[in-house]
This record gives C-alpha cells, structure tokens and sequence, in this order.
C-alpha cells in the first residue's frame, strides 16, 4: 500500500535529482474545457522514468548497490535507469533488443551503463536480464512492476495537485501502468473528487481488458505508433493500484494520437512521442464529458525519432492542403512542361518535385503526364492553384 | 531611460497575462560551459512579443483606447498586440503582407484584430498602417522601437536575473533590437558583470554593421530563415541601448542555426523557429569563451510553421544518414530489381520511394538504374547497406 506519506518522501528525495515539470495552460485542445498540458517531455531524459527509477535505485541496499542493477528496456527506462545510476553512482547493465534505435543505445552509453544487446524483441531482452539476476546476484529494475518505481512516478501526481488542487479531470497513459497506478494513487490520496481517467491507444488496451476481466490479461499482439505503451500485459501491482483507483479507461486512434502529436508541436512548440500524446488526443477527441472542468494532461514523454516526426508532419501537410500531389496531363509537345510550371510559379506555388514520364500508361497518344508536388499556404490556395491550371486548359489530378 | 522600476512595474503589470517561461539547464548544448535555455517559444502566442505589446498597450490614455490601435507585422508582433488588444478591449488594426502565411493571418483574427491584407512586403504593411494612423489618429504600435516596447520586453531579463542571479554570460538574440535591448538593460541594472551578447545571423546583422559604424546603418538585403530578425536597419531607442548595454554581437551561419533547430527538436523536445534559436547556435559554436561560464540562451519564439521543420529535418536525416538516395545500376533483366529490393529488407533498409525508370540515359545499353530513397538507422546502417547491395554485385552512386 502506498501512503501519501511515501510518494511525499519520494518526492524530497528527488529534489535536485528531476524536474518539477511546467504545468500550462492550453487554448488550443478542447475549447469547452479549461485545460492544462503537464509537460513530463521537458524531465531530464525526456521522459517522466526517472522518477521511479531514481526512487526505487536509491531505495537499494549498500550490499545490493554493490552488485549493481540490470534492467531490459528499448526506450525510456533504459534511459532512466541508466542516468539513476550513475548518479547514484551503482554499476548499471541495460539489455537493450538489438533493434533499439542507435540514438537511445548510445544514450544509454553515454550515462555509463553497459549495453548487452540482444538479439530478438523485448521479451528476448528480458529474458537476458532475467539470466544476469541469477547469474550475478544483482538487482532487476522492472519498468513499472514495482511498488518503489510507482511511488517515484506518483510524485507527478503530487506536482500537480500542487499546482492544480482544484482539477477536476486527469488523464494519465497506461502502457504497463507505471505512471497511472502512481498519478492515481497521489491524486486520489489528496482529493479523492478528480476523476483519473486511463488512457490506451485502440491497438494497445491491456489494462482496459484486464479491467473489464477482472482478471489481468495477456494481449496476443499490439499495434501502436505509440512504442512507450505496446505492453501486452499489466504487472500485479499496476492492475490492482488500476482497479481500485481509476475512475475508468479510454482509448484513441492512432489518427487521434497522429493529430494530437502535430497539435502540440504547431500551438505548443512541444515534441511529444506517440504515448506522451494520449492523454491530449484523449481530450482533443473527448472520450469523457469535459464540458466546464479542470483537466490536465499529462505529456509523458518526448522522446520521438525524427523520422516518426518527419512522417506525422508531411501527411498533416498533405492533410491541411500544404504539400500537394498533382498529376497534370498535357499536349506531348515542346513547351508545354514549361508552361504548366510558368502557371504553378504565378500562383505561387512551390515546387517540391517534378517527374515527368513520357512512357507512362493509360493515356491517349499525344498526351503526357506529369506528376508534380507542390507546396502551398493552405486548402484555399491549394484550390486556387488548381484552378488556375484548369482555367489555362491543363487537365489534372488532385491526390489526397 | 529605463529604469530597474520602470521594468519591475512591467512585470507586476504582466502578472496573469504572460507565462514566467521555464529556465531550464542544458546538458547538450556545450559540454564546457554550464547552459540554461529560457523557454520564451511557451510563452503565450509562441514568443516574448506580448510582454512589450501589452505594456504599450495598457499605457494608452482612455481617449487613445477608444481611438484604436494599428500595427504591421506578418508574423509575432501582430499576434502580440492583437491579443494585448483584446484583452484591454481595444479595437486593433494590424496590415499585413499578402504573402504572411494563412496560419498567422488566422490567428491573428482568432484575436479580435481586423486585418488588412496589403499587397506587397512588410514595407508597404507599414505605409499602409502609417496611412491609417493619418486618417483614422489611432496609435501606431512600433515592433521594437519604443520604450514602452523595450520595457515590456525587459521583463524577460527581469525573470532570468530572479531565478539565476549568478548568470555569467546571456545570449540574446537581435532582429530590430527590442527584445536584445530590454533584456540587456534588465541584467545590466541588476547585475553589471553578466556578460550579454547579441545574436545575428550573417545575412541580416543591421545591428553588428551599426555598432561598427557607430550610427544607425541600413542594409541593402537581408538573407536569412530566421525571419524574425529579417530586419535592415535598427530603431533609435534600440541601437542607443544595444549601444550601452550590450558587450558585443556575435553572427551565426545558416547551417549552425538549423543545427541548433535540430538539437532543441530533438533533445529538448521543443520547436523553435530560426530567430528563436539564435542563441542556442552561438552557444553550440561557441562565438566567446564559455568555458566554466554559466550561460543563459534566451529561445525567443517557436513560430516555425511545419513546412520549415520538415525541410529541416528531411536534411538533418540524410546528413545523418537515416534517409539515404540511392542511384543502383542493374542488368536489365527481369527479377533484378525484386533482387535488389531483398537486400534492402534483408539488411533492415525501410524503403521510402523508389523511382525506376529505364529510359535514363548516360548507362550502357543492357544496364537500367534505379533510384531508391531508404530509411537507415545513421550512418554506419546506410554504410552497412551501401556495403551489402556492393557484395551483392550492384553498382551504386550514394547521393549526400
């Protein structure tokens, strides 16, 4: 059982150690509710892991800090525990999958931790920890299993009732169920009024199902952009703190998470990875009545890959008519490409590629097709820029 | 001349209407030195402009109030003064270019603003505003060039100097001068020996040529993405208190200041746009000793329309080889390319596009080329690649 007192605890020893993490308000997510963003991406490390980690690693005996402390991890708590460590100064082995992203093994390098990486998922990867505990005597950092690990990421709960004590709605991610079993419990503990409220992507709701079963359940497969949460079982722990404090769980799309993600970087100039935009998509798209109240959401993390990013942003460029695909067929003779560009150009479109292709099918002799993307302002000067090449009597094809 | 009560006066009057953006120290943007970043792109609107317009503003006389405002920008400054306006209750006119981007003029209407579109560019915005001041005697509200302005922004200054009393050296960035000439004013009166630098880009330092000069210079073009301090020539009250206050100005080149871009997105999960990270590009590259120093980069705004961070990061992604185009030569045969496309899934390549096209000239007849664009985890992946198509028999251009 966690108290109050704990996570308080928990929380002094953390001074100094993590970030008390901005608490803002947003206009921009949900105009019928006074909503504020907890932005957990600006932690140390990019994520709200070390606080569990730090609080479980430091709880550690000086016998048990001898022997050091493994842990399996692709991501954020491979990142966490590695820098708990070295400032606790206990030697750390993170078994990482040997398909982590470069960035984040040699993140993990950089804190002073050993890499084993291992072939295979992360189960493999678990599995080789699992073998180093028995081999080696030292101590497993699970990611969220763990009664320690909940309190350290409980003091997020307590950050922004502090701040906040008057909210009234919290929506917290679940992926194992680290950070809701503590947000939850610290929120409840203090005003037992605020509804919390768990958030899952669509293809990733394993405490929503073990919820609903009374019983934790183990999901045969996960589908999500939303890595941090691909878990295909809750732990004990986290299943119980769940059942008994959450006010219930909702789930998003990967097309909500998708919008939320860009949300946060046009309005709040924030990156947030897949499961750090739940709890926006959660009220952006609102899975409960928000109508009036004081919600938070709490942004778990920010550690998306550039290229995830890279994606997220052209398909909402297409999607909001900013890049643009055409394809123009024309008279099959000299000047005709240059005209068409000439159009384009006094529309003021930008040309971002051109592939003209005479050899292309399904066309009558005598015409040819260009496949041309273009960026414009918006819909409307998409549209514009349409018409213009239609009205100077090129005949064309808008891709979505 | 502005005083330390004057600036104090300011932010009492700025207390519920702008955010005391977070401080936050910095662990990857100069090893040598000890960074904070003060996070002005979460400042409501997206950048510190507010904090000058709505102390302009709220200084107007009831008779002025009523006469209205009118102010030309296309881009931070008219959202500043268009909320300042609405929330005083000030009936507000802000000109801008025709080619300002939609998201902006949107915005800036979201606010309450009547907005006049004027064909042309921000010089024909002003004449525009200057003739609506003649006709209508309402209040011109000047981007940087007025006390009142210079004091609102100084608030920034005021805010670093409160949480980091002991700051060593601050960067700031310079476009007309407003934000450069409060802040420096704020940290001088408070603490002489901090060092503050100003920030330009190469391709638009007004303010570096003026102070050389020693008068008000104005540059024939300015060349720069970051086009918030695309700016030809300084105001008055900006180059006098640039003059006193600051130590010096520092440029950085347009491939610092992407890097530096990069580097926030994706370590400190945050968007600025290219004015914004000025400072963090002169602190990275150091422009002065920062050895030891506790030194302050102040990240102005974070208005970067996506467009711009896709193109950013699409470069840094092949620079760092996570996107790599390939040009592979191939027999002309059938199934060669099906062969090829093995050894890309089989060494772990994510294939973005490919283009095959054997009516490409400049090859052998017999020999067809195609050009692919895969996804590799960095450099050594795409060499690892480069190598196993090589082994494979390919022959193959990499394109940088």
């Amino acid at each position: 059982m966690i108290t109050l007192e704990m996570i308080q605890a928990a929380e002094k020893n953390l001074k100094g150690i993590t970030r008390n993490t901005p608490l803002i308000q947003s206009a921009f997510i949900n105009d019928e509710a006074d909503i504020y963003i907890k932005c957990e991406n600006l932690q140390v490390t990019g994520a709200f892991k070390l606080r569990g980690a730090y609080t479980k690693i430091s709880s550690l005996s000086p016998e048990e800090r001898k022997r050091g402390i493994v842990a399996a991890s692709s991501g954020n708590h491979a990142q966490g525990v590695s820098l708990a460590a070295r400032m606790l100064g206990i030697p750390a082995t993170i078994c990482m999958p040997d398909g982590a992203p470069i960035s984040k093994v040699e993140g993990t390098k950089q804190n002073g931790a050993k890499v084993v990486q291992v072939p295979g998922v992360y189960d493999d990867a678990y599995e080789k920890a699992m073998q180093l505990v028995a081999e080696q005597g030292c101590t497993f950092i699970h990611p969220f299993n763990d009664e320690r690990i909940i309190t350290g990421q409980a003091t997020l709960g307590l950050e922004i009732m502090e701040k906040l004590p008057d909210a009234e709605v919290v929506f917290v991610p679940i992926g194992g169920g680290g950070i809701a079993s503590g947000v939850a419990t610290a929120v409840k503990l203090i005003n037992p009024d605020c509804k919390v409220y768990g958030v899952e992507p669509v293809g990733a709701n394993c405490m929503q199902e073990s919820l609903r079963l009374g019983k934790i359940e183990k999901l045969k497969e996960v589908h999500t952009m939303a890595d941090g949460t691909a878990v295909k079982q809750p732990g004990n722990f986290t299943f119980e703190a769940c059942r008994k404090y959450l006010d219930g769980i909702v789930t998003v799309t990967e097309e909500e998470l998708a919008t939320a993600m860009l949300l946060l970087l046009e309005k709040h100039k924030l990156v947030a990875e897949g499961a750090g935009a739940l709890s926006v998509a959660a009220a952006m798209f609102p899975k409960v009545d928000l109508r009036g109240k004081k919600t938070v959401c709490i942004i778990s993390g920010g550690n998306a890959d550039v290229t995830t990013l890279s994606r997220i942003i052209n398909k909402a460029l297409q999607h909001t008519g900013r890049l643009v695909t055409l394809s123009v067929s024309m008279e099959d003779k000299p000047g005709q490409l240059m005209a068409m560009l000439e159009v384009v150009a006094s529309a003021g479109g930008n040309v971002f590629s051109v592939n003209h292709d005479r050899m292309v099918g399904g066309v009558d002799v005598g015409v040819c097709v260009v496949d041309i993307v273009v960026e414009t302002r918006d819909a409307a000067h998409r549209d514009e820029l349409v018409g213009a090449l239609k009205q100077k009597g090129f005949s064309l094809r808008v891709h979505s």
